[in-house]
């Protein structure tokens, strides 16, 4: 059929199996297709071809609500609900979005990105569902990844006690974004291979049957044994023990199975846990066949080769410098270890963890404990390398300020993708990371001019024992600069002049560095001569520089990729007034106060202003107040 | 014994169990005596003399490592190593701490406050301690309540797939702060009442020799019901399918029991869980009959009668007054729905609860789940309340950006201990949040100047419609001003002049509005006009107020009790730059860049000049400048 013709997932309703499972196949080879030219999502989302369709096809959204965990699987839901028309501008400006989004659809009730939100969402619309007496279904579905997420974790914990009607779908695809970890994924890997339990349980019930009951005591003790077959058979006994009815494995791709399942969880009062297993990446060899998470999420590929389009000569990318870095120091420093949140492959740590192995840990989804891991290695001397995504740094805020600043333990904090990501858009940019450290105490917070510059910072955080210090730095690829071979440290709260100027000053760091420049020599034409400045500390300021800069009276603009409320240019700001620089001109750019959705990075710098004309624009307009000043 | 006289615990290895026995008697007493003046967290310390004396005496600290989750239960550890001349001075001001401090001593190897951080400290420092290649025991002591905290849970999951050896003491007191919330609690409840587990254990494994062995299948059939039995008559299954070896229930203040299984523990490879019980309380009848929390931490006390002494006719409690009007309001609007996190006692939300069972929901230790309940119950058009202590929300920072700021849900967020919190000292004071929530789009963040505004402004809040709005009051009561029988709502983003003045402004907001008013009292006096405004709003700024403010071009003092860096006094320049108001004479008084330890608040705000002095003081500063300009 042609998909860009459904309108909503109504016509499911009268299909066959046999109809389904053609269309399961016109599916798979739609996104094969579309997403070799637009890259996004593939190996999750050909892992729940069936399982969607069933779910819409048992449920009528949106009266019954689906809530997509993390929500980069929702692909096939947004075909079913109206969306496969705009699919070639999947995860481009001002086109579908790659995750849940309330705008796009009425079908989808819940706006996801970061991991293991669902099943808290789920448990407050089921309350109002209650409350308001309604009748409907609450469905979030989660991955075994997103299940090792605390928050996952408390809210089955508060579910199971409230039995609340909900049936949560367990998609367990034995990998989430990097190989699974932690002692949960092994209670699903039991389940997965428990196989034979349906006749081991048989021949059980029949032995228990011949045991003589003698008197009462005995007859409920065997009830009791009858009871515990389902703790030793079927480890369900987990979620059975929080109080869900547990039902599965269920073969995710095949239809019987799910539907038999899914009416009966349809029935049933109270939580259930349906546990599904399917194959990430169904469907189409490379993907199935991927054990590193290369096809988690792609750029565009060739579809008969399975070779990924890359652009060719690209220069290091930026976690690969980081880690790289980390790694050589780690030859010499037995004290560095790293921790990843699930992200070995993202964080470029696999080089690491192969020479390294007892040193590196991904300790799963668990951002918050992550970071407090990292702490309690500190407390014993050791210079533990926290490497995260500045979106999922969000997740351990507490941690950072009560655990790490608090005790001002030697925490080294590698904050990857910081600044605008592009196509995974809003719940994903980086762009709180200066507003969210900069308040807190001990903290030491920096970003790099280059990747050699870069290497320097990471030798310079390393070596640095003064408490926790952090060092953000952007997705994707440096400038292919040349290297020193040499490592050397950067004294903290030291910026550096790029060039010379007289009548003004731009303070900016990291990615915006180059179009300050260029800014600055394209005003060096009209006349202007501004002094650019890296100001590569965020925290502590380089306040010799900013005396020197506020008692020459020369007016002055921060730039940054980051929100301008409380970041580096309030950081300038409070500077001056505290000080009493009180006519001090400072003008600031950077991020305003709303979210960025997706698009390329420099599509969204453009739409923000955040570009050298922007640059230019407000140079200029800050010198006539100071020459009306002066 | 004299406990002050006590260096550090070596002296417990040559005492027998009956002197153990008298030496917890005497150590009851001291506490019962020396907080019945001081105040501080009687129930929980008083339930731990037993397990605390148990573990200094069965390993050696500091070389072992003991790890308080929370740390209010640390008092009988801070009198075994030596601070019990100091619990004169408990909780006051440069006095001994109520938590553990590392600067205090030696065995303190690890802070808290904030719950369910020990066991991630407690794991990096067993990968620690692993690499370094030491011989140590890491003993992270974790109440049942904060076992349900996320990253408790995901620290769980990691430890059990690591294996470290590590022993967990899970003390299960049967209560927190509140009774405990949570599926995973009932697990622990039958625990509790298993009993006789022993007796039917031995039944049973007599039944299985019964039965015949026809083959391999059922010998293999028969082991596995065998090991099933574990299962079946501990639940401890729970922690054993995590990866744990689960020692327990032990009884908490039999010395021979916890002798015995400390032994059992200390020698066992791997990870442990000890599950021991204890009673909250015990051995002070008061407390020990405590079933609401009142004893959990009190003020002063009288020993005889259990009377907690309170200030006579206090003003009513603002998480009164808060909740008080959140109930008043839910008579009237059904889409109200509140949610706390393990503080229904805390947060005043008893009252409700009666009032609105249904529509009530203590989720236990876990702000994260409840933060995004909140935002999936105003997916469905509810009005979710989320009462939440300030320190507390640090730990839903992400679900605050993610899940209710993102998606712009009209979530009411009541942010109590906001601002100064005294003898709980630097984990717990509520500084941060106008810091980590002004950043984020679409947030609405207000404070009220006595509790007249507040009872409006709740109602504001609840009215409305336009997505996330916080409201932060301080701890303790208010002022006990006159109170308006009808509610009003409050303009957002409208400030209110509370006195004229020509010479310069004080912005301010909330608990800092009487010494602001007092300073410009006498500044009068001294002929300086100070106009006060009550800058309510904190976001959004009341930008008609500040444009006419800064184009009058009078110098301007913001006075905050919350932290300077990306405050509310940094939204004010941000403003007077954004627009142009460069030579702006704005000057902040608020928290300086360092934790602040406990004491009495006066006392706190003395120490870093937040008075009616140091406003007096900053604002004179200010007037020559003005002038000098002018």
């Amino acid at each position: 059929m042609d998909l860009t013709s459904i309108k909503d997932p109504s016509f499911l309703k009268d299909m066959s199996i046999s109809e389904l499972e053609q269309l399961s196949e016109e599916i798979r080879q739609f996104l094969i297709e579309n997403l070799s030219n637009t890259g996004g999502h593939i190996g999750p989302n050909l892992g729940v071809v069936e399982l969607t369709i069933a779910l819409h096809k048992v449920f009528d959204s949106p009266k019954d609500k689906f809530l997509w965990d993390v929500g980069h699987q929702s692909y096939v839901h947004k075909i079913l609900t109206g969306r496969a028309g705009q699919f070639d501008t999947l995860r481009q400006y001002k086109g579908l979005c790659g995750f849940p989004k309330m705008v796009e659809s009425e079908h989808d009730v819940w706006e996801t990105g970061h991991s293991s939100t669902s099943l808290s969402g789920a448990m407050g619309m089921a309350i109002a569902r209650d409350i308001k007496k309604e009748k409907s279904h609450i469905i979030p579905i989660i991955g075994d990844g997103a299940l090792t997420g605390g928050m996952a974790l408390e809210a089955l914990n508060h579910i199971g006690h409230e039995q609340k009607d909900m049936i949560v779908i367990l998609n367990d695809n034995e990998m989430s974004i990097a190989p699974n970890v932690g002692a949960l994924h092994n209670v699903l890997g039991r389940l997965r291979t428990a196989g034979k339990y349906h006749w081991v349980k048989e021949e059980l019930e029949w032995l228990l049957k011949k045991i003589p009951a003698v008197g009462g005591t005995l007859a409920t003790t065997a009830e009791k044994v009858k009871d515990s077959l389902k703790y030793l058979l079927v480890s369900g006994v987990f979620f059975e023990e929080l109080g869900f009815t547990y039902l599965g494995p269920i073969d995710g791709h095949d239809y019987e199975q799910l539907f038999e399942n899914l009416q009966y969880a349809k029935k049933t009062k109270g939580p259930v846990l349906f546990h599904v297993i399917t194959k990430k990446g169904k469907g189409y060899h490379p993907a199935e066949a991927d054990k590193t998470g290369t096809w988690h999420g792609t750029g565009p590929y060739k579809i008969d080769t399975g070779d990924i389009i890359k652009p060719v000569n690209a220069p290091p990318s930026w976690s690969g410098l980081v880690s790289g870095t980390v790694q050589k120091l780690a030859r010499k420093d037995e004290r560095i270890v790293a921790i990843t949140p699930a992200m070995p492959v993202g964080s470029k740590l696999t080089g690491f963890a192969e020479e390294f192995p007892e040193r590196m840990f991904d300790v799963g989804i668990a951002e918050q404990h992550a970071a407090t891991v990292a702490a309690g290695l500190a407390t014993q001397n050791m210079k533990p390398f926290l490497a995260i995504y500045s979106t999922f740094l969000q997740r351990a805020y507490d941690q950072v300020v009560h655990d790490i600043c608090r005790q001002n333990l030697n925490v080294f904090i590698g904050i990857d993708r910081a600044g605008l990501v592009g196509a995974d858009g809003e719940t994903h940019q980086g762009v709180f990371d200066i507003a969210f450290l900069r308040h807190l105490p001990n903290m030491v917070l920096m970003m790099p001019k280059d990747e050699n510059e870069g290497q320097h910072m990471v030798n310079t955080a390393i070596k640095y024992d003064n408490g926790p210090i952090a060092m953000r730095f952007p997705r994707g690829n440096g400038y292919g600069v040349p290297m020193d071979n040499e490592l050397h440290t950067i004294p903290i709260g030291q910026w550096e002049v790029l060039k010379e100027g007289t009548d003004a000053v731009i303070l900016t760091f990291g990615t915006t560095i180059p179009m300050a420049m260029e800014s600055a020599m394209l005003l060096e034409k009209q006349g202007v001569s501004v002094r650019v400045v890296n100001a590569r500390f965020i925290k502590p300021l380089d306040e010799n520089m900013l005396h020197e800069i506020f008692s020459s009276e020369l007016p002055v603009l921060t730039v940054e990729e980051a929100v301008l409320q409380g970041g580096f240019g309030s950081a300038v700001l409070e500077f001056a007034h505290d000080v009493g620089y009180h006519n001090a001109v400072v003008d600031r750019l950077g991020i305003p106060d709303h979210f960025i959705e997706h698009g390329s990075v420099k599509e969204l710098l453009n739409e923000i202003g955040l570009t050298k004309e922007g640059i230019i624009d407000r140079v200029q307009s800050l010198l006539p107040k100071k020459q009306k000043r002066a």
